[in-house]
């Protein structure tokens, strides 16, 4: 399009219907449309098959309603995280029920307006340390699921008590990617990182008391990971786990 | 092999050479060897064409030395990070010079007692924001080559002169991995994040003074990143990130 | 006035009047006053045609009320921040409806008892990486109008796409001062700071959770920027930042 | 240039010497090298008067001779900031002595191919709580000098004795940008701010020891400061201060 | 009474009433007893003519009630700080009104069996720097009075108007003790301890928003002033002040 | 000893040769010698077998030779920790070496003036998460054997390589008491905590780098350590780890 | 049971009825059953005599309920830590009240479904510091006797009234493990340390205010005890406080 | 003097010698002068009797020379705080050794050009928990001394051995003032403060390692203090704490 609009610009020039002043004109606006369709496409999530996003917190139950219509218009797939029941229920009063797949644990709804396309090359293992860390592994689950990627769960496998890690152990080696949730100490990423060669995305939570303060805890001692292999997301950011362990499991860029 | 030592055992329980007392307790004891070399595969590494890799810092050089010579000796490829020149040269009097690659800005070293097997699919870019982040960036793809990669180097990038960034976009969007090393105020990812769909590996170092408390600043930037797909190493970690984008780029677990 | 005091003071003394006595006494307490009028001027504001400012949190609707006509009955314009809605109704409900200009997102009002006078030499530019920055960028902006500057509003423009920014060029190019409102990483002063030759005030917003630490990150980010000519503010002190423009914007002392 | 490289490949193709493909493609990339030259241009800095800037700290003495004269080399006066007295004296045997000025306690030296434009509107003050404080106060004193400001200087005013300061009213007040400087608790340009109409730009040093935690102190009490019209740079950023005290300096962009 | 207890002893052991063994028993257990009342004592506030002293915080209204029951039986005053309007109602409703002496914003009340014994050699001032620090330097003021001092509140006197605290020299200079209360950047002691040569006690409030940290900012600045003579106690710890405050207003022990 | 001069006390004043003026004074000086000899017994470490112990760090050579005199002149074994090889020297210059025992590694030494007594009731088995941690590991066992111990050490046993410690399960399951050193993420205490029923004391290391924060993370880590039985000392205390570890392995107090 | 399964697979293969590869491939899945039943034995706690736990906070009163019906059933004391009044209504409802033992301060309950068996060899001693403290105090003297020890309770024993724990002497020193809880500054674990030869387990508490920074000072103080022989849990950590001292206090394992 | 000035101002005026004009403006520039003179005394130091002082830290032995020399020309007494042996040295050779006293563990000297006057009231007590807490405790004590004080010094009296401290409770309780100095977890202030009714002043210090933070540690254990009247300095701030003891050891200002 941005091609055609070119070559109009050069006709119209070479057959003398637009001046040098104007095309000169005209040419140097053009760049900033170029990047916007081509160099710095924003709408590079729809064509890859990507969900429109949207982050509920701190916005009002109707805020969501129209920006989940709005963006639902254009065709796209709806995802939504941090959202109260009652966001679900209004999008669901607004889109129609059957459209709206939601996980209450996870805080997120999917508007899908059409199939999600199973673009992941391989499964997704969300592991959880404690069922505190659920609403955040449930979100990283939600989010791969919506951006087409098979998802195992294996929850509740705390360091604390090893061998029900070890009891997994096929969801956990037929992962091509991994997203590890846990708060307090955090080890669980570390001693996951330690079973596979597969990439690892670390989940600090905000689980615990004390000496948690507030996720500071697991974080750092996701940081300082002793497994390479083991990169981290903010706390709680279950969303962002899902979404880096979608782009880690589609199909890439070929050398 | 483990499987043989079994059905030995199982024969000479057959044939009565072993009884069932001997072989019970020869069988309670397997376990663990078998988690060693089946179920929790330490060598994993080195039968994924990985090198052995020796961290440097806080060892003496003659450490250095003798553990590369041990590693070296079972035929691995050797990468060694958080070298002194000191070491280097040590351990090419003891390896002979031919067989070590170094980069001593990146302060590694390789010995490559076979030739690196090219197992990435896809290309890795490594960015540096600045000219002092080139240790950190240079480990980085230092040990993306060593696992076998092929690596394009954008350095000096830094997202107050942005445009720079942008004449790069070749390197950056042919990239199928990409590593992103900034000290201070850590928003290179970020941006870059905005330009591709692929995984960015974020890499805070401890450039700066003042308030970036040792790339503290830095490292929480990086956290809150409003790009999805960014995920993060810790504080300097050029190695961890070079290692992470290795996995990203290698075939994976097909579903 | 405190001229013409001294005067008379003087007048007296020479007619005898005074006595030395009570000369001497007089002009021993006058320095305070003194400082009061013209060294350590207070009233500085009003003079400048900046309105008296009324920071609400923490009040009681009544005190603001009550601040607010008293203030006003002096016959200034009164700007009040970090107000509530109710706060705002009883402002109207003392003032009469008409006098009271408010911006509810931005949570401020302006008791406009005579017309800003537009002292502003050049515009002042306000920008906003998200939608939940705006509240903080708007009492920038609100408290930038009510000082008596024109200025433009480029909201929504994080840096993870850096294209959005650059449509705005025209506004951010022709600002005189640029406010740059930021929560998460906060990086985007550092890109606006690298595209303009103006001043560019930072400010910090608690936008965003986990690791943001209420707005930590983006302090630390924005007092390390690469970009000189950068300043910083506290955290979500949108007032702050549309002061300190307002002065930089003004016609100030030749040298 | 660039709009004669568009005439060019404009007249080319009217002429049909360049095809409408050529044309085309030649188009396409113009974007990236006009944003270079008009759009986001680096340049400015050169245009604009100011000095090419080195920043000594992290780099050899003679990659800083080396990039001295490289800049040099280009017509432009060249300040460097945080270098060694043996930098110094490389530049000055590179460069001939007379052309290089410095500061040996800023730690900073400027290479002056031209004479200083003076561009600066009004004068700057630079003022220091302590003498501790001097050499950052010096640093920011020296950029705004190299970038064409008269600065007067006023040091050893910290706030537990304010006399001092009144004492110093005249320059204070006949400052049209204040760059003030402080370590410990950081006191000083809340006082400062409460005495002036102007921007004060506040500079946080490390000086101090126990609960001083290398500048934060001082960093957290200047951006808690009571006075509005203050803002703050990195701590121990005297470049950054007198940086942005120029800009603010400068005629800026009418409205 | 112990002496008593010891001659006691002693005499029956002479007298043959009490055996070596019991006598040895008995003696064995002393030493606790007599730490008790004399050498670790107790009541020594009691004695010294200081109130009793409820935390209310944390309590509920009938626990208040009824400790200052218990307390006011023993004859003493009875000071309560951090109180809620509920147990000053309780504790009138028990005590009878005219016993109890309030003030709301300080969050304290008085019960007076006896008349406060003025045991204060000087006056006490209280400087607070902004309104919303009042709770806390009342809390400071109210105690030192029921302490026995005679106090003088010189309030609203903040750095960035540096004159206000000019005009109460009077009040400042007078003062044999200084309590300085100041959130935000908690500048005021550094400049009180700059104009008096008496013992300045800091009480850093949690006044403030964003970068105040809960009154660390204004703790870090009182801890790091640089005028001698300035101590520090907790953030809002108005109570601790007037206490130590009142202590050193008090005759002491004489060398 | 005491019992006698209170006997022999008491027999004067029967006797008359003492007045009761003076059996009153010696009898109220008493208490504290007593609290000295038998109510707060500093001797207590010596009378269980316990070594003395000395501290080097920020003791000068001279200085550790004299005490180490000192204190073995009393006839008991010294335990010295964080001493300097140049310490040891000259210890055994002053001492002669044979009564010398020394770990370079762990910096301690103790002189054994008699057969370290075996109190200990169990074993205590030392693990270390990896190489580094190995100083501050043998520190707590070198501690822990002079404390009268038999001690096991687990070496290299870290998480990332979980097999590794199921190697170890005997050595681990026959411990009274475990001391688990670990540096970076700490989660070693974890994962030991689960495999266990007997008391784990953490003990977090300064190794790692970046977001290690010197020890911190894993300090935090084991803190919020989600094995309940495990508590935790201060970064790099293996002493203290080994003390407490001796204290929790001795007979105890019949309830 | 385990065994029996082996000896029933090696006597099948042995008869013929199982074949190598069957054999093989039901002795490759054993390890993980085996480290299930004996190795990683998660059932430890029930054997040992100790309750199951459940931890209240975050959870429904119906989740609390449910499951501790659950493990109720399986024969088990069921201890619950952090529970709300309306918990324990509601397993009182569903357990019969008899059962259920409650302690309202510590937010505890346990169910007795048969006697506990006392195992403690020694008693624990609780101590708190002051009245606030004794929630967490509570807390670990609760699961202390729940878990069968003869427990001492010591509360407001603070350090700045030192006399009032020398007064409780005897029930200090005849504790066999001794668990201290303190918020504030948290000195009291160093005090106790010196004045027993007994394990000291410090329990830092939210209580405070300001500094205090939820019981950071408490903890930081503990870590850094002067006392050897103290080891810390995370603040307010009552019941691992109590769990960690029944490890101590039990027979343990003989060397 | 000045009020000669204004005599002197207005006689002239009446005689007609000064103009109205000249008057008014001489009148204007006095406040400050007089400000200087009167309200704003920066020589109460010296005329209190209070030696000059000079912090070495960070100063050379030059500098230290000559600002020692300039102040002490004067004829006062001249305090110095943080040197090195090399400043005392030069300093000795500078003015002759007979003069400057030094206390080289406490870093400080006094150099006495007259006899120092003993203006304290009372005894100020220098408490020190350990050993290595003694520089910043002789610096306390030094200080003291130097402003006229007689001192009473008791070392090495830390919690953990609460009877040594009991021991020296003469000196405790004969205090007037009292400095207690800690590291670590900085306790000793707290049991000081329930002992005695005088004021007490916590020093804490970075004696410690590992999670002392550098005296963070001590220093919010005495921000703490459970025992009122405690008021905090700086860090390793010994001559802040002597100084405000003797501000509380003088005479004051009676009420």
């Amino acid at each position: 399009m941005d091609r055609k609009l070119v070559e109009k610009l050069l006709a119209g020039y070479k057959s003398g219907d637009v001046s040098i002043e104007d095309a000169l004109e005209q040419l140097a606006t053009l760049p900033i449309r170029q990047l916007d369709d081509a160099t710095l496409d924003t709408h590079r999530g729809l064509r890859l098959g990507f969900p429109e996003v949207i982050f509920g917190q701190g916005k009002t139950v109707d805020q969501v309603r129209r920006i989940t219509r709005a963006l639902s218009d254009a065709g796209n797939n709806v995802l939504a995280t941090r959202v109260t029941p009652e966001m679900v229920v209004a999008v669901q009063d607004e889109m129609g029920p059957g459209l709206v797949k939601q996980d209450e644990m996870a805080r997120t709804f999917l508007v899908t307006n059409k199939p999600v396309e199973m673009t992941g090359k391989g499964r997704i293992a969300v592991l959880a340390a404690g069922t505190s860390d659920l609403p955040v592994a449930k979100e990283a689950a939600f989010t791969a699921v919506a951006m087409g990627n098979e998802v195992d769960e294996v929850f509740d496998v705390g360091v604390a008590g090893i061998h029900r890690l070890l009891h997994h152990q096929e969801k956990v080696r037929r992962a091509n990617v991994l997203v590890v949730v846990a708060g307090m100490e955090g080890a669980l990423p570390s001693v996951v990182g330690g079973l596979v060669s597969r990439p690892v995305i670390a989940v600090p939570t905000s689980v615990g008391y004390g000496a948690a303060f507030g996720g500071l805890a697991a974080l750092l001692g996701m940081l300082n990971s002793c497994a390479p292999g083991v990169t981290v997301v903010n706390i709680d950011n279950g969303f962002g786990a899902g979404y880096a362990a979608s782009l880690m499991n589609r199909e890439g860029v070929a050398g």
